[in-house]
Formats: C-alpha cells, structure tokens, sequence
C-alpha cells in the first residue's frame, strides 16, 4: 500500500526521460552521449534549463561536476544529494545513469510543485565521464571528488580521441571553479547523505519478479592474470600419458573457478572472459595458455576465501601428476597436467554502504507501497567512490533481461515511476 | 644375439646421413631442402650418384618419384621397394624422411659389396613432396601413386610461393616420364612389398627403452569444429545462475574430450588445439566460444566409439539445465551450460599393415638382436598411400624427446644402425 505522503509524476518522469534520450539518439534507440562531446554538452545545457525553471542554482566543480541546488530551511545543515551521470557508452542505453539524474529532477520538481520546505538543501548531482568510455577510467568526476584521484590527474586524463579531459571540459564550457576533492576534502561541496537511483544492470529484480531493490553495497573484485606453462606436442604421436597440455590444464582451472563461485551462490561470482592459445593448431597439443579470472563477493571475507581456494586449486592434486588409470590392471604410465601461474593483478574491496541511508531507501520502497529486496550491485557507480567521503546508498529498478551497455537497454514506466517514488520518500526521511 | 647373415656398416651410413645432411644445412644444425628447390634437387643428385656407383638403374616416374633399381634374378617377381623422401621442412631436421631413404642405400650397399643375388629386385624410393610445406597436402607424389589423388591435380599443385609442382618439378630437371598413378594403375611402376624406416617423431619408443618399433598400422583421425553459443553477460551483475556461459561449457568440453581418450590409454588421443571467444573481455561471461577436437585411435571402431561419446556427452547431462546446488537448504535457480555444436569435418580411417611385411619387419628386427615393440603411427606417411595399392610396413627408430619437424631432431647412431640391419633382413626375408 503507497502510504507515501507527496506523489512523483509517473508520467512526466517518463517524458522528460524520452526528451533526453533524444539528445545522442542513435537509429537503433540507444544513445551516443559521450563524455564531454558536443551531445554531452547540450545534455547538461537541458539539465540546466530544467533545474532553472524549478529556481534552483546551479554549481559546477573543477571537473565538471554539475550540481542542483534547492535550499532548506536549516542553514546548518549539508544537502541530501541524488545524481548519477548523464553520459554514455559509444552505444549505450537510454537509462544507465540518466535514470538516477533525471529521478532527481522529479524529486526536485514534487518539492517546487508542493512548495515542500526541506531542512536540509537538497541537491541534484550529475558527475562527470562516468562511464570512461573516452577518457578512461571510469567514474573520474567522482573519483577526484573523494580524492581516489588527484585533480591534476583528472583534468590531465587523456581521451581515446587524442584530446584530454580538462581541454574538452573548457570546449564545451563546462569547467567550473568551485573546489573538487582537494587531498584533505577543504572547499569541496558538502554531502549530507548520497542517493543513487539506478537500472540493475543485471537480471536479479526481474527473475525475483521484485521492482525494487534496496543496494547494500557493491561486490568487492578481484582479477588474475594466469599463465600456463605446458610442452606443445604433435596430436598423433603423442600419447596423453606423455603430454603436458596446457588446454586440458586451463579447462580444469575454468571448471575449478566455476565451482569455487557456484559453491557460493547466488552471491559469488568467477568468470574466465579471455583465453588463448600460444601455439593455436588443430593438430598440435597446445604449449600454452593465457587465461583471466575475475572474481566477486561481496564480502571480504568471502572473497578472500575464494581467493585462497583459487590459489590452493593451482597447487593442489588437480595439476602435476596425476593418478595412474590402470583400469586394465595394466601399470600406465600416469600423466601430468601443468600448474597454473595465477597472478592477482587488482583487489577492489566490497563496499557496504551506510546503514541510514540503506534505511531510508528500503523504507522509502515499502512507503512507496512495494517488498523491496536487499541486492548488491555487481557494477561499479559514482556511488563507490562517494561513499568513501560521505553516508551513500543506491536504489535499483529492473531492466530487461539485464542488460545494459547495450542500445537495447530497456525499463518498464512503472518501474521508473516506483524508483522516483522510493527515492522521493527517501529524501524527504534524510532532509527532514 | 644379431643372428643377421649380412652384417649393415653402421659408420658408413652414419657419414652418409651426415654428408646428406650437409645438403641444405641450417646454422642451427637442421635442414632446409624444402620440395624441389635448388637444395632438393641437389639432394636428388646426390642420391642418384650414390646409387649410380653401384650399378643400380635410376627411374624418374611423371610426379618426379625417384626410383633406383637393382635387379634379381627372377623376371617374374614385382620388387621389394624400401624408401621415404628427401625433401624437408623449412627448419625441418637431418633424419626425417632422409633416414628411410639413407637406409635403402645402405642395403643396397650391402647387397652391392656382397654381391649378394636376390630372386625379386630391390629398389630405393625417394617420393616427391611428402612435406607438402611448398606444397599442400602432404604426400602428393605417394598419392598420385596411389590413385588418390589425380596427375593433373598433382602436377598442377599450387607452391605457397606462386610456383606450381609441376613447373618446378621441370625446372629441377626431376619430371620423368615414367607412369605414376593411372585410375586403374596401368603402367605404374609395380611394388611387391614395400618397407618405410623412419623416425618415430614420437616419445614412446624412447620412454620404452626400446630400439625399434614394428608399424603394425597408422592411427585413424576424426577432426570437429565446435561452436558454443552462450549470452554475454556482466561478470560482476550477473549471478551464476542465471549465466549461459561459453567458457565454462568449452572447459566441460575439453575435460570430457580428455577423458574420452585418457580412458583408452596408451592408444586413445584427444587434442583440443584452439580455442577462441567471440567476446573477450576479462569481465564479461564469454557469448560465444569456438575449438577445434582430433580424436585419434588405430582401431575403428574404438574411434568411432570415441566419436560416439563425443556426441552423447554434448547432448547429455554435462550440458544444458544444471542440477540446483542447494547446499544451504535454500533452494537455488538452477543454472544452464550452453550445448556444444560438435560439427565433424574430416575421417582419415585407421590404417592396417600388410601382416606379411609387419612379420618380416618383426622378424629382421629380432635376427638383428633387439627386441621390438609393436607401435601405431601417430603421423601420416608415404607408407599411408602406398598401404593401399601395395603390401606395406613400416619400422620406427627412437629420436630424441620425440621432436621432429624441428632443427633439433636427433637420433643416435646405434638406433640407426639397429633399424637398417633390420631392414636389410626384413628386404632379404621378403626378395627371396
């Protein structure tokens, strides 16, 4: 049951999503609206209009944060911020982070409508070259926010196109002054509390059959370069007691890896996206194989734990010599398997996000009338790096069939129409 | 006990391996007499003038086969034939091919010295282009013997190199006139029996400890191409069980193939060489994945039940809708392995030797004072060809770690001498 006191407009949330969805759109209904472009620019100039009608002023940082800003009442207290991004991929969707920017507009525009005095400021926020497609890598705006990055670094961040970040910012005019993430924090804008609504990006929601999902925090990631190290061998004359196959070895690491994230499902996460062959003939027993493994939890201690049964599978009985056959009763030579080299290359820890914002999302959702369900997110989000210098939590819809970077990315109205509600409810808890 | 009436001279075909090897030499001690360059023809003198110095007639067939005779006393009998080939690979090594060859000499030697009479003739055969390095496939001057493939199409060969066989056959001076390989065989210079002494290329007569191995055959091959197709999918969004994932199933694959063969060990052979994704992105689930299969077995119909489990376990439980882990009493989505498309592209049938010249191979080998061990071959020959329109064996000497096709190829001089005593005895069992 909505027991939500002031009621978002389902309806024109969704019109001004399709309005700008225009700016960018491509021929098969996604958006091109990188990082800093031409339609960068006249995204955010939309933006802005939008956030003027509502009187709202307007502030932008050193790299090109953008921030709405609507008074409270308490002088002494920091904004409950919203935001997102409002760029692309090459071919993105339509959603992936214009979704939580434009929920902030509605919520802005349900306080304007209202006239709705909120003791904190609330502020909309849309950060800069999220996704990393031009300038990698990803989430640059709020990294140097909360000083993972230097601001130097930043601005000098080079694009794939040969320019740079901060030149491009210039160009298109919007290089503020205002201070960003400063080592110590000083000057940099102020956040109370940190909302970020957000497509899922994945297929949990809609096979729970849920419309909103309550972010705990973000799955921490570890990466692994793996060499394996066999003999390349001629197919036929060379029998499998006298082989050190680098394929067979590397299927039984995949296998290995898989289990170890299946062992602990639904939470973890293996995934082998890259391997390949040094020698590369149909008739030749591979010499070696190069392989990646990525994993998640998002519990450290899980993950740490998956990490030690990786490490442990590469020395264990799975590889070197292996058992004789002797089905026939007859002594066969036994054979040997080569042992991975695994090499942990990036450990990004989980994040748990802060419990009263956690709160105020999940009570926002059943306010809003919906069961949300507690999920953590699989991807990376401004919401990551804000959460190191401020309380944060995220909101989630569904998208279909999970997917996302992708032109298809598609949302249901009242799904859209849910998240705004949920995160309107929010802010109004956290603003007080 | 070397119970051998005519006694092979181990030095001399020792310096004569070495002075052939010395035609083509490479710095890294191999040899580069790729078919029918300048250093093949060069190498065709050679041989020509050695065995020109023992009286011995020299017959040059349309494909450029090389033949040189020695009369026996009856008219009536067909000759007993031992050869291999002279040309290499571009970094091939000094003894394969050359060393059957060499060998042939020997006994010829040996025949000549003694003045020895035997009631068949005995000829020495050089076949052209068995590498097909220059010219693929390989053993086109056999198979045009044989009938496998057309004269036209043999003579008509294109070289990697713009050339065709032919017009190089002519350039080299080596396009005889003689019959090669009529549809019905008419004309075809006749083999009674024939004996190929080769190099094992291969690790098990070595590992054995044993000197010589007697060919009772050649292994048959089946090739598949395999084709995966899964969902790309987000490696941190997207939970195991609700992954169609490539890779995992590409390593069931594998691992399956592997045991396929590991379970009719020492015979049974399973090569998985490539390997490839479609995607490739170290955190993305792989969509698609794409691998080679060689099956190998020398017995029909224990490949064709290779080939059979191959297929059963693509359509069977490995693949498909998963058993849910449900190991925590919650029960689980089970989760989905995309199914392998296992297309076969290409069957080489085993290969049985003539049990008559197996026997007299055998036989030679243990008058020779050794020990023999029974052994398929694992790689293709001339001797492949000829099995089919004559009565063929083959004798394999060890080389060292199993390497060929490799500069480094070696073998030691007591191995060959070992193979050619049994080879002259096979040839004098066998020529009456």
């Amino acid at each position: 049951m909505n027991s939500s006191r002031y009621a978002v407009d389902g309806e024109r949330l969704w019109n001004t999503l399709a309005a700008l969805a225009e700016i960018g759109a491509t021929p098969a209904g996604g958006v091109a609206r990188v990082a800093l472009t031409d339609e960068d620019r006249a995204g955010r100039d939309r933006f802005v209009s939008w956030v003027q009608e509502l009187g709202c002023s307007v502030h932008i940082d050193q790299m090109g944060n953008l921030f709405a800003r609507r008074e409270g009442t308490d002088p002494g207290r920091a904004p409950v911020v919203i935001g997102s991004h409002l760029d692309s991929q090459p071919t993105g969707g339509r959603y992936d982070g214009a979704y939580g920017v434009m929920v902030g507009l509605e919520v802005l525009r349900v306080l304007h409508d209202h006239g709705i005095g909120t003791a904190a400021p609330v502020e909309v926020v849309s950060w800069t070259n999220e996704e990393g497609a031009r300038f990698p890598p990803a989430m640059i705006g709020s990294g140097v926010y909360a000083g993972a990055f230097g601001l130097d670094e930043g601005l000098e961040a080079p694009g794939v196109d040969g320019t740079t970040l901060g030149a491009e910012l210039a160009r298109i005019g919007y290089a503020g002054d205002e201070p960003c993430g400063a080592p110590d924090g000083a000057g940099r804008r102020p956040i109370g509390h940190y909302i970020e609504p957000h497509i899922e990006q994945g297929p949990i929601l809609e096979a729970a059959g849920v419309t909103l999902g309550t972010v705990t925090g973000v799955q921490g990631i570890r990466w692994y370069d793996v060499s394996i190290e066999g003999q390349s061998a001629h197919a036929g004359s060379t029998p499998m007691e006298h082989r050190s196959d680098a394929m067979v070895a590397a299927a039984r690491l995949v296998c290995e890896a898989d289990e170890i994230a299946a062992r602990r499902a639904p939470q973890g996460r293996a995934t082998v996206g890259t391997l390949a062959t040094g020698t590369g003939s149909r008739n030749t027993v591979a010499g070696s194989v190069e392989l990646t493994i990525d994993l998640r939890h998002p519990d450290a201690a899980e993950l740490e734990a998956m990490h030690d049964e990786l490490l442990a599978c590469a020395d264990g009985p799975t590889f070197g010599r292996q058992p004789s056959a002797a089905s026939s009763g007859v002594r066969q030579p036994s054979r040997s398997l080569p042992r991975p080299q695994i090499s942990p290359i990036w450990y990004s820890p989980p994040i748990v996000f802060d419990p009263a914002v956690v709160n105020a999302v999940r009570d926002g959702a059943i306010a809003a009338g919906f069961e949300p369900m507690d999920i953590t997110s699989g991807a990376g989000h401004d919401a990551c790096y804000v959460s190191q210098v401020a309380p944060t939590g995220m909101l989630f819809i569904p998208c279909a069939d999970g997917l996302s970077h992708n032109e298809a990315e598609s949302i249901l109205p009242e799904h859209a129409t849910a998240g705004a509600q949920a995160t309107l409810n929010a802010v109004l808890s956290l603003a007080g």
